[in-house]
């Protein structure tokens, strides 16, 4: 079976691989399809990010679906031909975090696809995987596409969780990228009486607003655009931080309320932040990585209908074509989530 | 200029009353639509409730939106002409709980058309009032009839606010009345994943599937409904109780899951609860009364076109017709909520 | 070896149960000290309580402290002569609750002594018992009395959580038994300005004084004590309820603030409550209900000299005069805590 | 009557004002004592920080106690002769963030001491000041000089309180001064299980163990004092940060748990932080600036005698010796809170 395999910056393979199979409380999971995520990015374009680096070749990929192949015999909840959506977050259910619920901080976590320890995480963009029953949700009546968008929209959903309520709130989302722009969708959805993103490229920007967003503005064009919403101490109540770029966090920081809450989600190393005016402001910044229960609750929502991912979906290549899949999602001016099809 | 006065129980009479001049700070408003409220059906069909008593005329009304017709000098943010919602909540702005922000339990609160104190606080059912420029949130945008929704939305969107995050949670509703209906309307637009509603009229009942709830159920045909959800410790998240009836409350508790939040709502008085099974489910039983900057939220999330009121709307009567409207809003058979066109 | 047993109502017997032997992950601990809790009581003087009755023999106690005999050969945490507080809380580390960090309320909890399913959880008075090591906290430093007491302070611990920050804030707990003793030290130990408290027993409201307390009431005495608190809308932030007893909670609500927190730890069946009042001054109920990681907190705080629970053993019995203990701590003239000694 | 007046940096004087006369509402104080706050000692040392510079002459002072000499008509609640903590805080309880009960963050704030707004607002280190009757705490049972202190405690009772319950935790403070110092003592107070100092001053560290801190660390002798923290993703759950020191925020967060809380108090200016590890960790950055109503919980907490913060007033001088008071106060190897007698 095939796998995408990062070697180094810009030597993406595909490759041959053994065929895994199921141990107990396991299932044989053939994918249908992956999206491609800003990490996956910095793997293909970068070979890695700060300090995070590609030390051997490593299978990329954590938003995917796929359908049952077999279970094991003590796997009830899950029957051969179901669509599933799985989730890439692996924890050890044993240590401090696991047992108050915190999955997210486990110390031992195996994440798909991530080369923080050493040997690293192998991913999930294989034409075949074995993952933990615990892993999937079922996923029927929704498109595999949008069963492999549960993942990013898990992540958004663990930040709003922490955001706390939105109905009749103020919220600026700076950065829109998927996750940026599922924050626009979101807080839609959480009752946000105004949605407002920024940006520097314009195709996402036309987005925000297809997907709900009341106001953009480009900062590339107009840096100080913030600054009319700084009067009478500011305006916005919350900010998704999704751009990981210091800049766009300090710019947005004068048209914050007292007492606002910023929910950083975009990953950028070292930021200097005008923490003098954030202590007089009273904000709060809390940092929001990844998720856990919300996955089960993202695959609930979409199957709903509360929450429409597709349109997010801008590209779908075959497995074949990985490379120019990567290469295309990594341009700003046309791709938000490319997926790869299995 | 007439006026709607309770003298007692179905004594309702449309008398002459004398022009009301605004003071500093003050305008004068044209009224044009009154929503009947549980409370004005309880002085009128009842002459009060509880220890609540009519002990002289009163005038009702606590739901209305009208015409600034002048504005005392020192009031420049409105203009004669502007539709207005207007809020029945005039708290001190001088007691500690006002210090504190939390003006709905001012000591000293003068809300529209309230038999509590003597000398009663007199209502808003008259062809001209009086107010405080502060009491009004422009409406401009807004039908007549949606802007004196304001104040039951405000209701529920305190409560709401109250009951934290509903993103992807799973929300009951035991009451379909006015405030029962918003309860689903804000629900669905604060993101529950699941919204249930019980009710005892048909009508109601329908009228919630129509605006929002995914599941409803008649407690009069089949007493034990709720029974379907209490496996596995409970189902539901969030319980809005807007029946203020001790067996709607009771029998939703086994409904719950650990640690779910009831926000009380409706009033009615002693009841026998369940307390050690709610203890032993740690569930947390929140009254929630009134509600203060809320009421400038609801109008501008109807604005914002977040939340369609109108369709609650079911009846609006001209103001020469006041007991005919009185009557009709409490026959659960036929009426959600019934205005007045002054 | 011996284990204390409880037949049925004033039927309590010492007798000789074969010793255990530790499977993987578990120690054997000879005990030291075993308080005599609540529920025990229920079961030794009335069979139980509300709908929970002893329908087989059922060894009692869940408050033990003991030292490590053995351990496993995988248990490494743990040492031969180590002094441990002994958890009674043993959840199934499985189900939903649990993978939330809220085993409290474990759908397959094993609870020491617990008549709840049947067959029954026997009980830790027994002279050896095997327990899972994860269940065990290290007391070195304390005596085997005050370990002892983790249990109960951690149900307070557990209740103090969930009230939020203390300090600052007016505190008045209902009901001076063991909890309600513990409640007033923990309260004055987070900060509490002013501690307050009610019984009917004059040798618990002197304890409670000798404890922290600022100030106590005799109800039995002066039964509308708590009036003198209820001007300006009331007094008391935070309110432990430990008596279970309709009426005291019913009291005291007027004597709470708008938006007050009602700790509900009293357990006593269905209670008729002032729910008008309640909604109208936004309070909130919150059911509290045994504890899980807090466990281990007690200990820590113990060990740490931060709470000094030992003035609430008012007396310590052999095992052999058991049933004597049992009629001791039955007697709220002359006790609070009773432990025996095994 | 005499005041002291800053100039310039190091151009303090002490000058002759005319006496001030009540208005309506108003008291006129003698004063007691007036305590240097870190804010004081920048005007005097730096003429400003940051941006803040001082234009013109400005009375300093914000700490202040007194006794009140005259009370205008309208002003029942306080006696001549009665000793009073005077609050700084003076808002316009007119704006949207006085409605909320956020005074702090009033947008008319005219709070003693700041050359912010142009004219400054003149200060308290005066021989008399008429103050606002809301202003004023009783005092009575306190020493002026602890009177003096509510305002430094107000600022951290505030933190506190956003910080949320502190039982049982483990809580950092960074930067010893009058302000760390009392964080110290309020996380005592509310019952944190250990409690962590640093500072880079032996003698703000000897003062901090003897009000409280269980350890301390002196940074500038040992750097990488905290990275016996960091083990299992860290060790606190709190971090107070009051030096106002990026580097001290920033080796701190890997020694904070996932999910800690850093108040911060110290106002530094722009600082340059491990954006990634407290996104990744989860951390909130919490600002907390000055205060509002727990100016009177702090001398509700001090007169009840929970709070005893005469051990931090190292220094009184007479107001003669102003000079050479700041010039003290300035000074870390000898002083913590230096008091002026008036």
């Amino acid at each position: 079976m095939k796998a995408i395999v990062a070697h180094a910056a810009k030597d993406l393979r595909i490759e041959t691989h053994d065929m895994p199979t199921p141990g107990p409380g396991e299932v044989l999971i053939r994918l249908e399809r992956g999206g491609i995520c800003g990490s996956d990015l910095h793997y293909y374009n970068h070979g890695g990010f700060g300090t995070v680096r590609l030390r051997e070749p490593m299978i990329l990929g954590h938003e995917v679906s796929g359908r049952i192949e077999t279970c094991a015999d003590d796997v009830s909840s899950l029957t051969q031909g179901d669509l599933v959506a799985v989730s890439p977050s692996r924890p050890c259910y044993a240590c401090s975090y696991c047992l108050e619920g915190r999955h997210n901080h486990c110390v031992d976590m195996q994440f798909y696809g991530s080369a923080m320890p050493f040997p690293h995480i192998q991913g999930a963009f294989q034409e075949y995987i074995v993952a933990d029953a615990r892993q999937c949700a079922r996923a029927e009546g929704l498109s595999a596409g949008a069963a492999a968008m549960a993942e990013p929209l898990s992540v958004v959903l663990h930040a709003a969780k922490r955001a706390g309520d939105l109905m009749g709130k103020r919220v600026l989302i700076t950065g829109c990228g998927p996750i940026g722009q599922l924050c626009v969708m979101v807080a839609r959805a959480a009752g946000a009486a105004q949605v407002a993103a920024t940006d520097v490229a314009p195709f996402t920007l036309l987005k925000a607003q297809a997907v709900g967003a009341d106001v953009t503005h480009n900062v590339a064009e107009e840096s100080a655009a913030l600054e009319r919403y700084t009067s009478g101490k500011g305006h916005f109540d919350v900010l998704f931080e999704c751009s990981g770029v210091a800049t766009a966090l300090s710019a947005a920081i004068p048209a914050l309320r007292p007492g606002a809450v910023i929910m950083q989600l975009g990953l950028g190393g070292d930021m200097t932040l005008p923490v003098q005016m954030m202590t007089a402001k009273e904000i709060e910044l809390r940092g929001s990585f990844r998720f856990h229960a919300e996955f089960f609750t993202a695959v609930q929502m979409m199957k709903a209908g509360r929450l429409d991912v597709t349109p997010l979906i801008t590209q779908t290549l075959p497995l074949a074509d990985a490379v120019a899949a990567f290469d295309l999602a990594s341009d700003r001016g046309q791709a938000i989530k490319v997926q790869i099809q299995f």
